[in-house]
């Protein structure tokens, strides 16, 4: 008896000519043209190299930063410290299972060792926690182009549904959340959409999402402290602290690293911490063919598609499928793209 | 600028003594008496010690599994296993980012190594993946138990509601689930009801559950490979495959491990896994103090407030409660008891 595969993939199932088994989700974003996918800007990455590990290995997270209207004033200010190299030297110094793995300056506390800031950091409002009618233009201007998607009840419904589906069956998928009215992928992000007329838009944090720690309210954090979510996704955070981009790549090197066993999941000992040898925006970074990612825009059939099938799984290890899904249980895919666009 | 918290617990939150915070969900906890917890049998413990870590620190794991009616053909079988100390020697094999650690025999899927597994397990039927009306005598009085909660539309009601909270404020819980029409705790466990009349329950997939590894359908698996939740919760796997417990103490031994690099994140080497020296009931270990948990009992008032204050977080770190909760983000508390009982 092999016992092995609890799988998402169903790499060895039985085919036949007249059985052929519905596509996985993977295999409907493997089939996806290539004009569904759409580029991440260079600019829009921050890559943080940690100390190579015990056996000397690099270890490179990449994310990806939110694009506008959202967090702008912490994303401006997160460039600033990259472009000051002002992580450089900084540590990974807290990691709580289920929960986040957090950055920055080890000694933030302590006001006679903290690292300075660089100067002309903003300090942003509560406010742009979610954003909405009563925001600046820019806002205003990308809140009509969400509104042409979600503006409508029936449009809303047929993207909560995720889509009509890639075939002929109906679609089954719920989309019901405990957290807000409802739910959609909005140019690459999960966001959530609170009630009319109040109907402001936020990010959701999701597993490998990234936010900015903070003191108590009405600190918002400068974004020189950062978090990524490496367990269930702590819905309860959303509104509450800034989210500004996501983990594309190496998020491992962040989720495996040894539980902090202090308050939180502090590291309790300076020699505990992880070094950070380099935080840079990704147009700062010289490789060869140069670091270039690409996501699945989730404007596109594909991404329905994909998005359907993960609510509805019907390759061959499953019995049953859900009808429905958790938006956190559908997330973007994003790959390296080839260099050649 | 401290940046540090972002708290689950508000560590130095400024009190003064006419504006007392709310309580965090860990106060509540702090505050129940005793008879809300129920002490969980010694005999329901697996106890999987695995090789100390590259600093020769112990790695106990330890599992609580299901009460009837719940996958007790699958618990036969461990039991059955631990019995014959059929895991000893075999190994950590699987690990994958935001999924699932696997373990058992690291050779399973070979012929000509695969470990043989002791004599009269069970073969459990697909149906035992659920339980309903249609079950086992021991099942339907169960099912009774379980009416007497949610059998009642109201009642339904009261109970996804997670309770009537605390205080006199009403409570704005929501509970909607995308994978279910609504959910509950249950004896200590997350659960799920499906639509009248086919009504059936079923346990949930959140962090930290540990189910069956199994072949492709209609196996459903022995229970000598058993996974654990990693990651956000794969709701999409339930009621697909069997779950048998929960990892109580010790899941950091097992989320922090390397990920593996092959297939579904299986180890590509075997000197990449990580070797299980034993594994035990919880009866069968000798220990001073003996071991003894207990959990905080779900059909009690307190777990009603921590539930409430889940999904409604009032301590000073937040500005905006969310007004629900996804049910695995309200993990059952479960603490060492003091052996004073």
């Amino acid at each position: 008896m092999r016992k092995h595969l609890i799988a998402l993939a169903a790499l060895a199932a039985p085919v036949s000519a007249e059985d052929k088994p519905a596509p996985s989700p993977q295999e409907i974003v493997a089939a996806a043209p290539e004009a569904d996918w759409t580029a991440i800007a260079a600019s829009d990455l921050l890559v943080m190299d940690l100390a190579p590990d015990t056996r000397n290995r690099p270890r490179r997270v990449v994310i990806q930063l939110m694009p506008p209207p959202f967090s702008q004033g912490w994303i401006g200010n997160i460039r600033k410290l990259a472009s000051a190299q002002w992580w450089d030297g900084t540590s990974v110094n807290r990691v709580q299972d289920n929960y986040v793995v957090q950055w920055g300056d080890g000694e933030a506390e302590n006001k006679a060792k903290a690292k300075a800031l660089p100067p002309k950091l903003s300090m942003v409002q509560q406010s742009n926690y979610t954003f909405g009618p009563n925001d600046s233009q820019e806002v205003a201007r990308r809140r009509a182009q969400m509104a042409a998607l979600a503006g409508a009840e029936e449009a809303i419904a047929a993207v909560a549904r995720l889509g009509p589906g890639p075939g002929p069956e109906p679609s089954k998928t719920r989309s019901s959340d405990p957290y807000t009215k409802r739910n959609l992928h909005w140019s690459g992000w999960p966001m959530a959409i609170g009630e009319f007329p109040d109907d402001q838009f936020w990010p959701i944090h999701c597993y490998a999402m990234v936010g900015v720690g903070r003191d108590m309210p009405p600190d918002t954090g400068s974004g020189a402290e950062l978090y990524t979510v490496i367990g269930h996704a702590p819905r309860h955070l959303d509104r509450n602290i800034a989210l500004v981009g996501r983990v594309i790549e190496g998020i491992e090197h962040l989720s495996s690293l040894p539980r902090g066993t202090g308050p939180l999941g502090f590291y309790e000992s300076a020699e505990e911490r992880v070094a950070i040898v380099s935080v840079r925006l990704g147009n700062e970074i010289k490789a060869d063919p140069p670091l270039a990612y690409e996501y699945l825009s989730t404007e596109s059939k594909s991404f329905a598609a994909y998005a359907e099938a993960r609510a509805n799984r019907r390759d061959p290890f499953f019995i049953r499928p859900a009808g429905g899904a958790d938006i956190c249980n559908i997330p973007v895919p994003v790959r390296r793209s080839s260099g050649s666009r």
